[in-house]
């Protein structure tokens, strides 16, 4: 079995079920012949409306109902009309003294089943009446139009009029007015497939078959596909035949079930730009509305933008089916906010700093091949490179940082390595000269705001002491400094710490998560390598001072 | 190409084009490098929301930038974090006074972008807290857990309380604590396609991947896929370890991307009816929130169903991708309505009624096997049997109808064919008789009555006069008869039309819509032939009585 269901033979109740758990709806108690799910806090008073068919067209047609939708939805198996009885059942469910729509999309079956049932309950004294959607222009050869996605336009307008207390003969007149303007057309990439079934793969990959219908059953023409923008200029080319120009269209984006919502969200976009897709004034969707099963494609139904129906369209309803219509507009493009890029400070010199960074350059710089052997053994082997990267940009711009203000200098270290060193390492490191730039402006001294960058480049990367990093040094390192003011105690507790990272069967973070414990054991971290190295420079150069 | 895109390098910014032309929404200047969706209707009073990440996501997160959602979404490229800059930009375009609050999903290139961002909108004044989302249980032993669909909860619940004017520290606290809270875990069929490279078709057909990660990355453990019920167990049972069982729990049911929605209704059913599923409360979906691309799977994000995060959860937002918060109940099951099953009349006696049925019973009988020859060259060469069995089960019951009463007898007919005659053919008569029906109890003569019947059958039928069906001979014979009252010239037109419909290349309607005009050619409609043999019949009965 290939799709996440239970058994072919239950499989629609199963659904419906789902819906009917959370939604406050009913159903007959037919299962599994009659499947009607329909609303009960109506209390029939104004026109009920009535649709379905076969399933596999999820949310179509269940999800749909709800106040200013459908008042009852009669279900069939996939791809199978419901029977006289279901519907009959159904129309006896919502019908009161207002009468009933039925809501039919064009196929023999269904339009037999519901008429006769239809015919069945008018002779039970129910007013009903029929309206029967054939909105596909895939065929224009077919007498009898498939009935598509441009059922939910009808669903929706007649769902609004219905709402608002219009009567039968006003609700059916829109329903046909609706369903004989509306006109649809469908693409897929891929058939679908039905459960317990194996696929008719009949669209070779690279291809797309123009008006396939929501059944699978074959469309008009295969074509080789390209791209979105030419796909989607075919089909409102094909549609735009019928435009009027007068009003503008709503369109209706309908996902066949297999497109992504990123597909769909570039589709939406393709087709505006489109020399028709001028003339969308609202859309609905995209989002899968219509759908058979998990066909890879989509449809676009357009309706003549008339203002009652625009009204009715956008008439807020409590359907999570429902997409909602939207206006088309021009995007709405604002500038950069101002600060977005660091302006350097103004450079100052200052002697002993220039000197400390010029020896911290040169330190990590020959670092290189050790650090890159070490990181061979666990990562990927670029440790060393990194940090001699970032040093040696750094060196390069010494005579242009403002050397005589610390919390300046931290920014502009920071700035430095968050665009020159590449990796996660850049970031957390600019993280932490970012942060101890704040500290050392809030007034901490430059050691205190150092080890508070620290902290905060521990909280963003989510290492902890232990966890097999440079923090594991670097931690120390400061903690003494901080203690006792002493380089070469500090340079100590540095050394063991990166030790110590040898002896750490798992790291817990960073470059070696997933390298196995028996690869890492009498391996250190070569950033907290780095750190012991770099600490032992500082305690060199300060005893030589 | 098999995916409906233009091309791998602007088909974020195609997706986000699609969004901003049909809302009401911004961007800022920045493409491609800087791609931020955000609210400019603000006026950035309250504390703004920010989240983001890779692409591939959709509608997760720039389709939840909404009033009681986010402020903003930045995006990066499909499955690649936004950079420092990008985020930066994106907290300075919607943070006023009130402050913002970053909700990062926990990978580290997003945890370190967002993080030094944040650091430098601090440095530029700006109060930002981050929260960061780990909800995914599948890989217990991954010191980070990923952050996936439960993200959702955080966005709703902290954009609730922003909405509500709360405060940049109680907002955040909700934030953490609800992230805290949330747990996750998913499974799919088969993982993921990223536009532009072919799929690691990791997962088997038959098996199905547990906690296979938002980009693909492996889950895990490998099973064999059998029901939705099987992989549902493991899912809740998994995450129903740390169930705390108290509260309940709200579920968000996310389609991580392929499966389809009659799939996701049945998981949803069996979600509820494990074990564990007693305990939910209320549910967040079906529907595509945080999907990976194409992946045909779905992910269970739980969360304990407190009052207050229930009421943040339930509180409407204008956001289609929003699907709302449903409350679990138990399924409302209505009695079937009354007069569904038809009553058969009381049964009376007509000798000359019982006689013409009988003779009619007769006569379709006596037409099978040419009947059948007819149908064989244009349809699939059942329609003598299909009239035979109906007239033999007819003939069966003459004795049990309402022969005195022509309108409860039209009724009957209607009744017996619908459950006796297969195919089409046999709910079309059952409309005609029942419209007949309808028609004869209002005052109409049997023989208008039926006119009327016919009428009814063509509009549910759709065919019309020269569509090649039964309907070619049947209303010129029944005009005719209307016109004329002579049985004799009624079947003189019966035939001429019937011979007619051997000259009509093509079928609108019925059985022969398919079959090239070259195999209709000299063939008479059997439905046609029947009708006229049926007339013939009755003349000749008509003279020798």
């Amino acid at each position: 079995m290939t799709q996440f269901i239970n058994s072919t033979d239950h499989l629609v109740t199963d659904a419906l079920d789902g819906l009917l758990r959370t939604h406050r709806l009913s159903r007959l108690d037919g299962y599994p012949h009659i499947k009607v799910i329909f609303r009960r806090d109506t209390g029939n008073a104004s026109v009920a409306l009535v649709s379905g068919g076969g399933s596999g067209h999820e949310p179509a047609h269940a999800g749909f109902v709800a106040e200013g939708l459908l008042s009852a939805a009669v279900c069939g198996e996939v791809f199978a009309s419901p029977s006289v009885e279901a519907v009959l059942a159904g129309i006896l469910a919502v019908t009161g003294d207002a009468g009933c729509l039925l809501i039919v999309k064009n196929y023999t079956g269904d339009r037999l089943n519901f008429g006769l049932a239809a015919e069945r309950a008018k002779a039970l004294g129910r007013k009903v009446e029929m309206v029967v959607v054939g909105d596909d222009v895939a065929l224009p050869d077919l007498p009898q139009p498939r009935g598509v996605a441009g059922t939910l336009f009808v669903h929706k307008i007649a769902g609004h009029l219905a709402s608002q207390g219009a009567s039968l003969a006003t609700v059916a007149s829109a329903a046909r007015a609706v369903a004989k303007a509306a006109r649809s057309y469908g693409v897929a990439l891929d058939n679908c497939t039905v459960p317990g079934s194996s696929k008719d793969a009949r669209v070779p990959t690279g291809k797309a078959e123009l008006g396939l219908g929501i059944h699978g059953e074959p469309g008009v023409q295969m074509i080789d596909f390209t791209t979105a923008t030419s796909v989607c200029t075919v089909l409102m080319d094909k549609l735009g035949e019928s435009l009027d120009g007068g009003t503008g269209q709503v369109m209706l984006l309908n996902n066949l079930g297999g497109a992504t919502p990123l597909e769909m969200q570039i589709l939406l976009k393709t087709l505006l730009d489109t020399a028709s897709g001028q003339h969308i004034r609202a859309v609905i969707g995209p989002a899968p509305m219509m759908t058979s099963l998990d066909m890879h494609g989509f449809s676009v139904s357009l309706l003549p933008a008339q203002e009652e129906w625009m009204q009715a369209l956008e008439s807020p309803v409590n359907c999570a089916a429902w997409p909602g219509s939207h206006r088309v507009g021009a995007i709405d493009v604002q500038p950069l906010p101002e600060g977005l890029r660091t302006t350097p400070g103004d450079s100052s010199h200052d002697e002993s700093v220039s000197g400390l960074i010029a020896d911290s350059c040169a330190a990590f710089l020959a670092m290189q091949d050790d650090l890159n052997a070490l990181d061979a053994r666990t990562g990927d082997g670029d440790t060393g490179s990194t940090v001699a990267q970032a040093a040696r940009n750094l060196h390069a711009v010494i005579g242009k940082l403002p050397l005589a203000d610390p919390p300046a200098l931290l920014r502009a270290i920071s700035d430095q390595l968050s665009v020159s060193m590449g990796g996660s390492s850049g970031v957390l490191l600019a993280i932490l000269f970012s942060a101890a730039s704040d500290a050392a402006r809030a007034g901490d001294d430059t050691l205190t705001a150092l080890r508070e960058g620290v902290r905060r480049m521990m909280t963003y990367g989510g290492a902890s002491l232990g966890d097999r990093t440079m923090i594991d040094a670097l931690v120390p390192a400061l903690d003494e400094l901080l203690d006792s003011g002493s380089l070469q105690q500090a340079a100590q507790a540095a050394r063991k710490g990166a030790d110590a990272t040898a002896r750490m069967s798992r790291a817990r973070s960073g470059r070696s998560t997933y390298v196995p414990a028996a690869s890492l054991q009498g391996v250190i971290d070569p950033g907290a390598e780095a750190v012991a190295r770099y600490f032992a420079m500082l305690a060199a150069r300060n005893t030589s001072q």
